[in-house]
């Protein structure tokens, strides 16, 4: 396996959104992405807000540019503030760090990343696993 | 109706992939904006290539910039080349002057666009016209 | 195989070098990106100008972005300059369209490219081809 | 002597590649510059993430925009965390404030730079360092 399939890109959103409703979240927004971090597949619920895209985007793409969840790099960015906030400046799509973006791996390789925000960090994050493991993907 | 909702944005791509499919065209790639251009679904099918994610959204962004399909702004692109350099300059998401991003829509107003990349120009548009069609929306 | 490694790079890089010398082109820079557009190798020779980094990147990316060779986007550049243009602007990483950057394939699919930019267009693609040839890849 | 030639750029990258596989570092990656900042060689060992490339060549452009190695840099943006993000956002490659990037010197002046990133600073310094002392060159 070396890339994520659409269609496996889309049983990763539609697990992630029917975590996201079985948990009562609000309105939340799911990329996507292959291991260069190019958008596969999106989806943002109705009354999911203007930035969401960019922002669940960011924070798979930040997941691959550093190769650690963006939990991690929130984490980072405590201890070593001016070190993401220049990472974030060099990547294209940004970099957030905060939960919610989620290394995809098969055969022990990087193939892709989730990323999922609307709800708090740590919500988001669990529906970004809900629709790994709905894909029957590891992370 | 004000919004495209993300129900009818995702009856929008999985139309516009089956008429692509239909047609036999070149794997292509489907990005569905609301009325102020920002995403709702997207699908990028396996093959299409790494730029295709922006060039779909630039072609319905350029369409709800300029209030005229990606097909009609390839048009003004010929006649005034410099205004449409100067417009794909100033929207974020970019202009790409050429057919396959298409106005989306119902009661008299405009809620949203659909751009569609990967084959042709006119073959993109024909999926993105099958894709509204599928919704139950308007041009 | 689903990356090209750094050790294939750097084969790749030596070879591009090494038929540039071989024909006596004038000196040159050769890039090696991944599928997904990130840089793996580079090389430049001693009289290579300042911005052949970035030249010989975008026409590696560029290949990557539409997934054709930086020779067809050049073709297509002649027919449609406004969308090669517009395509460019969306591209971080720019689109050179001129000869030289080639895609590499395994297995059937896109591994990776090489950029090669100091001499002729033609020349550099020769330079490219025997890079890929020396490392045991196809394009 | 003037500038690193790409013989003398090549042996430094397999030097700090040699050094950081003796250390058990994490992948890295390796970036050397010329005096004006431009690149002359390159390499990501497998592994390493999609950033490294913009990471390792902002370290080294960093040094040579402030003339100062990225550990000072690193110290200036505790105390100036102002001067040091507005001196990012005017430096094309932008700076990052954290060791790794580090000054090569010849006959008195400054001839170039080495960034190193993928594991902790203090170990992606080391490696530079490893890398410049292959080459018989001064920091």
């Amino acid at each position: 396996m070396t890339r994520i399939s659409l269609d496996q890109a889309q049983t990763i959103v539609s697990g992630a959104l029917k975590e996201a409703r079985a948990l009562g979240l609000k309105p939340i927004s799911v990329a996507v992405l292959d291991a260069g971090g190019h958008m596969i597949a999106f989806a943002r619920e109705d009354g999911s807000s203007n930035l969401r895209p960019q922002i669940a985007t960011a924070k798979a793409s930040g997941a691959l540019a550093l190769g650690v969840s963006s939990r991690t790099i929130g984490e980072m960015a405590i201890e070593r503030p001016t070190f993401i906030n220049a990472a974030a400046g060099l990547n294209p799509a940004g970099i957030v760090p905060a939960a919610g973006g989620v290394l995809v791996r098969a055969e022990g390789g990087v193939i892709g990343a989730v990323g999922v925000t609307g709800d708090t960090s740590d919500n988001d994050e669990l529906a970004a696993l809900a629709g790994i493991k709905a894909a029957g993907l590891s992370v």
